[in-house]
């Protein structure tokens, strides 16, 4: 018997009708002779009714006693939807991550899963039942409730998942799957059938919001055959597992832009060993996150040219750090520019096949779009170009690379 | 160390201000060298809001999911609570009944409590925090989340004072103390300083509404000495405790009184034995709880009159069955009346005092009230007189009782 994890979000459970037409999904799956795991969030605006109330008690409130209050949002809607479920005579049991024994660190706000207990769940199931898991949530050694921080339910699916050994875990969300590129700005962007773990990786941490970063790269782990759905619309989604035989052979499997980055760059600095860590130690030690670095020797062959991206929300400060320590250094200027964007090319493909990159920079050049900036990882090419380029870069790649038709096989 | 359980209610929790408010007075108590532990209810409205929500879903929630979904609502205030301690520099630590394995039987909304674990409360308090737990609600053995049913958290403090051996269970409401009547009906009713168990079970069973029934006869097995105060104004409130030297020797302690009432009648019913089981039977049967019951041989010696008294929502259900029965058992006549009252002395006094009956029933003689019905137990004298007379019933008596002044000693 196949047994599934399914995990609804906030807007998924949103209100009483939409946790009822989640229980006719969940009954759907179960009549179809699955076993099922449901897990749920807290119903849209609960966590932010909860956050308020806490504002109202104290501008700094104690991490421990900000979980217990977080963890009722998820209670409530694992009731909700159980009694949904029993209402229409699906036999279902709720818990909360404690009753199932999600042992988490003690890292109040951002715990990590250490352990899931399976017995009581798998009994459960056995007796057919539904079974309904207060995602975001778990306790610690000493008993304490613990959260994963927001989104963590995606998270607590994947690890029920891999500790129930399920055979697949589902995400319903309000995209119904993982898609080429953005389709706000690519209208005919392309529903992906199936992606790799490694690919889905740089896709969301490139702002294809869909999942939790943490929840993917745990879904890997332990090979967990993740799905996206759509809790509103029919649709088999988007599987994200490891790459296999039947996988689509596709070169790229889509392209990812993030707009909220901005980028420092300091020319002539002494090129001396040591100089990345001096200049962006400063940098770190403010909090202030660095994505792309780029370094080059100056044409004179003893001074470099340094170039890193930063979050937009840290220009300023990063600038302002970055020209203090660039004067000590004694480089010979220091620039920003915050009108720039990062666009990528993201695929398994790319592994095995060359020129990917000069259709890229080819495609770009074409169109008048100037590179400023490029970095390449195995499965990922990135560029930064100027903010005024993002939808023709973004259109025109997903053109030359042919992403609107689904890949030969 | 003197260790003090104190509960609050959920109009004293109702707001974030008032929930500082209790954070407050919590200190106070700790700040005079007490060790505390706090139960406290949800917010006032937030059950309410919490059924609101489970009636969207279902006509007829399964009361495991009801349990998980009300015990919601305490858990948000003791977070919140801990919160505002903390953020005035008092160490707490919250717990949810299941955290400190207040351990109940499985009857889901209606559970009592077997045992509780005080282990953790002790560790805690000994390293100087006061503790805060989430009053009406507990796990039954298999870890599910039990609720004691409304009102339910002055039972939780109470048997965390057994459990705990606590030298004083403080149950903070909206009001300031016992009466020794209705101040809405007796203007110059007087505050008790103490009262007895026995005499708090029955004035709380005749709807001075101050303190769950069951959590006074909770205290009184447990010998737990208990305190009704205000949460909004400073006072000593009324303390309930046994009988002791120093006790206030009042005859009497007080009036209490129901409007609820409404009394039904049999007439001549033949005098057979097990007359009294066949006529409420079938009352019982329909879940109807009787209250008074009064028989008397009729004049005739082979008949017997019968009279009880029911809530009065039971009264047209009550007087459907009765006439059935009654018919079928020959009875000549079967009357009834729901425009009653019943008027109770209470007060362990009268245990050695002859005369009180007969002050009673001259005073209200005196008055034109004319009594339907008398009944008796060692520490209480009820009569059931018209709804009209109510309001001079009590008053008259308060006044032959001299109620208004304390007692000498």
């Amino acid at each position: 018997m196949t047994l599934i994890v399914q995990k609804y979000g906030g807007t998924s459970v949103g209100t009483p009708e939409r946790i009822a037409a989640v229980a006719d999904k969940v009954i759907t799956t179960r009549d179809r002779g699955n076993r099922v795991v449901v897990v749920v969030s807290a119903m849209s605006g609960e966590t932010n009714r909860l956050l308020a109330l806490a504002d109202q008690i104290s501008d700094k409130p104690v991490p421990r006693e900000l979980d217990v209050l977080l963890a009722t949002g998820e209670q409530v809607t694992i009731a909700l939807l159980s009694m949904a479920l029993e209402h229409r005579g699906c036999t279902a049991r709720s818990y909360t991550g404690g009753q199932v024994h999600i042992l988490t660190d003690s890292a109040h706000n951002k715990a990590r899963i250490r352990e899931i207990e399976d017995k009581r769940i798998h009994a459960d199931l056995d007796a057919g039942h539904v079974v309904v898991v207060a995602g975001f949530q778990g306790v610690d050694e000493h008993g304490n409730i613990t959260t994963l921080g927001r989104g963590g339910s995606d998270t607590t699916a994947v690890a029920l998942a891999a500790a129930l050994k399920a055979d697949e875990c589902q995400i319903y969300t309000d995209v119904d799957g993982v898609y080429t590129t953005d389709p706000r700005v690519v209208p005919d962007a392309r529903r992906l059938h199936r992606i790799t773990f490694e690919e889905m990786l740089e896709m969301a941490s490139l702002g294809s919001k869909v999942l939790q970063i943490r929840s993917v790269s745990f879904a890997g782990r332990y090979n967990v055959p993740l799905r996206v759905l759509s809790s509103f619309e029919e649709g088999e989604g988007t599987l994200i597992t490891y790459e296999d035989e039947k996988m689509e052979q596709a070169l790229i499997s889509g392209i990812a832009f993030n707009r909220d980055e901005a980028k420092l760059t300091v020319i002539g600095v002494p090129d001396t060993p040591g100089v990345a860590h001096q200049l962006l130690g400063p940098i770190a030690d403010a909090n202030i996150e660095v994505d792309m670095i780029v370094q080059n020797i100056a044409p004179d062959g003893a001074t470099t040219d340094f170039t890193f991206t930063v979050n937009r929300n840290d220009y300023k400060r990063a600038l302002d750090i970055l020209t203090r320590t660039a004067t000590i250094m004694g480089a010979r200027q220091v620039s920003g520019d915050n009108k720039i964007v990062k666009v990528s090319l993201v695929g398994v493909g790319m592994r095995s096949h060359a020129g990917i990159a000069s259709t890229m920079f080819g495609t770009l050049a074409k169109e008048g779009v100037n590179i400023r900036m490029i970095s390449t990882s195995e499965i990922k090419i990135s560029v930064v170009v100027d903010e005024k380029y993002l939808e023709l870069a973004v259109r025109s790649l997903h053109d030359a690379f042919g992403l609107s038709q689904p890949p030969k096989v």
